[in-house]
């Protein structure tokens, strides 16, 4: 797996990804001829992650447009919203998706007057570029976070929120990877993160790729081992953030982030600034999608507990702004007080793009 | 699954079991004719549970001794001697396991000028009262642990203190259900507690099987529900309590109680006074087991990481003294400062013994 690894992408007139719900124990690759598996492969999660489902979604458009077959463009707008409310309800919580099928809806909009061909090869290249920009938005936001990261640090994350998270390189592991590159001496911790345990398949896996020291871990030994003192930085992702720095991630990170700052452990979020949902207040705000029993009652339709069990399955929760020591993103690090820091660096996200 | 349920007990001349590691979708009886599957059957977490295992040595001493076939009481002792420090040899954490094994040899060392056919079966019979003085201590012991809590409770517990860890009844679980017993409205959310998922195999069995309303959770959701506000209390078990009142339990406890300490929840141990190790000033004096890496690579061999995968695995964690609100015991409530309580406590223990 090198840095130009990618999870998802546009791959000879098909939209091309790697099936996350069979890693790490195989590496199937699937293509895509029509956008309705594509919305199904981000609801059974083949692809998730904030960053990756939002690449996913723009995608997912540009593949509805190519295969579009009236030569009225104002019918293939129509046809392209509709495409993209259906990708968006796929997923209630990570705002990605939603910049991304935004930022294709604005793109078609503002190029309405277009020759009908031309417009579906340019939507090809704006979902293209939308993947192509995510490695690199990643790679600087990397390049940002190693600033945190201390020579011979041990860092827990949770989740994953790698490569396979984005279209590539990764937020979290992003920080990660630009340490280990830049010759840093770091061991990982990481978090197996039930109910899916995305930190044992995927993490645990892209780590490996790259030959980076780690450990995985279950989610409950995670206090233990920064109680032994083992921990010193903990680095994760976010689905969504509040224009207050209140942090939407996985489940489970609540409650890294508390212990983390108990033991006076740095606990960054490293996620680029598309995650920021500015016209959001606060994380409670923020729906938490609820997922199905069976997640919680086994893996994989091998169960262990019995299927008459009452179960709660929220897929994310809230971790409020004063857990968060600094926002990575590929903008530089924000820090506190956040209001501040995040409406600067959303200005700035305005007046660029 | 009634109040007189035993998990293991005398039965026909042999050590009879139900196996843990087989339930909840099959409830598979064993019975054991050689002391040494005895062993195994703690050693690989047939029978599980800090007072469990120590029934389940004093059953084993007795099996050894009832099939002991010389008629040198000298000889016998030195046997079950050995016997015992192989049983003690099965796990490091628990004391009370030590506990009954010095129960056992203290028995047999005063009543060495017996018969020998007659002391084999007082060796029995005292095996068979430690097995049913747990279950009366428990009931004791949920009677206190009542108490503590009100009408309406939403009670969280982690890994599984119930009937299946103790000789029946339960601790924490015991607490339970004498609440639910004297018509108290509770509700349990139960942590699935990986690696071996105590809580969704064997506490959700045992709350479904007394219709007591519960929801299982996986582990990283826990403090989410306390930030929720929808966790009341925390009774956990003990797998071996300080003398300062640290205590040692299943992995992930230290996390629960710091959560349940930061959303000012009460946080209860539940657990009888042979628990206790009058002998070990502080938690971190106490061994914590390090178990097998398959374990937390999948479950029961289906693995969800690769073989190659670097992983941890303590099975138990540190809870200092300063997070525990009170110890329930059998013989009552324990507040701080603990030293006191706990030396007061245990010198009543020696003096009515």
């Amino acid at each position: 797996m090198d840095t130009e690894f990618k999870t998802v992408y546009w791959h000879n007139g098909k939209v091309k990804m790697i099936d996350q719900t069979k890693l790490p124990l195989e590496e199937v690759w699937i293509e895509f001829d029509d956008y309705r598996d594509v919305a199904e492969a981000i609801r059974t999660m083949q692809v998730r992650g904030a960053p990756a489902i939002g690449v996913t979604a723009a995608l997912g458009i540009a593949l509805a447009a190519s295969r579009f077959e009236s030569s009225d463009t104002e019918k293939l707008i129509g046809y392209l919203t509709e495409v993209g409310d259906e990708l968006a309800a796929t997923r209630p919580t990570a705002v990605n998706l939603f910049w991304a099928i935004n930022r294709m809806n604005d793109f078609i909009r503002s190029n309405r007057n277009m020759d009908i061909e031309n417009l579906k090869n340019a939507i090809i290249k704006e979902a293209d570029s939308i993947q192509s920009e995510d490695v690199t938005r990643n790679k600087a936001l990397g390049g940002f976070g190693n600033e945190l990261i201390d020579d011979g640090d041990c860092i827990l994350t949770h989740c994953n929120a790698g490569a396979l998270a984005c279209a590539g390189y990764g937020t979290a592991l992003g920080v990660i990877r630009s340490a280990w590159k830049s010759g840093k001496k770091i061991h990982v911790f990481v978090d197996e993160t039930r109910p899916l345990l995305q930190g044992a398949r995927l993490t645990a896996w892209e780590l490996i790729h790259e030959d980076i020291p780690m450990t995985l871990i279950t989610d409950n030994m995670a206090g233990h081992m920064m109680q032994m003192g083992k921990v010193q930085k903990v680095v994760v992702g976010a689905d969504r953030i509040a224009a207050n720095g209140d942090v939407v991630n996985k489940i489970g990170t609540y409650t890294v982030a508390t212990m983390a700052s108990i033991h006076k452990i740095p606990f960054y979020v490293a996620a680029p600034t598309s995650t920021i949902d500015i016209a959001i207040d606060t994380g409670e705000m923020i729906p938490i999608e609820e997922r199905a029993a069976e997640e919680v009652l086994g893996y994989k339709g091998n169960n262990w507990a019995r299927d008459d069990t009452s179960i709660a399955n929220p897929a994310f929760d809230v971790t409020p702004n004063h857990l968060v020591s600094a926002i990575v993103t590929e903008k530089g690090i924000l820090r506190e007080p956040y209001n501040e820091s995040i409406r600067d660096v959303c200005r700035e996200k305005t007046t660029l793009a």
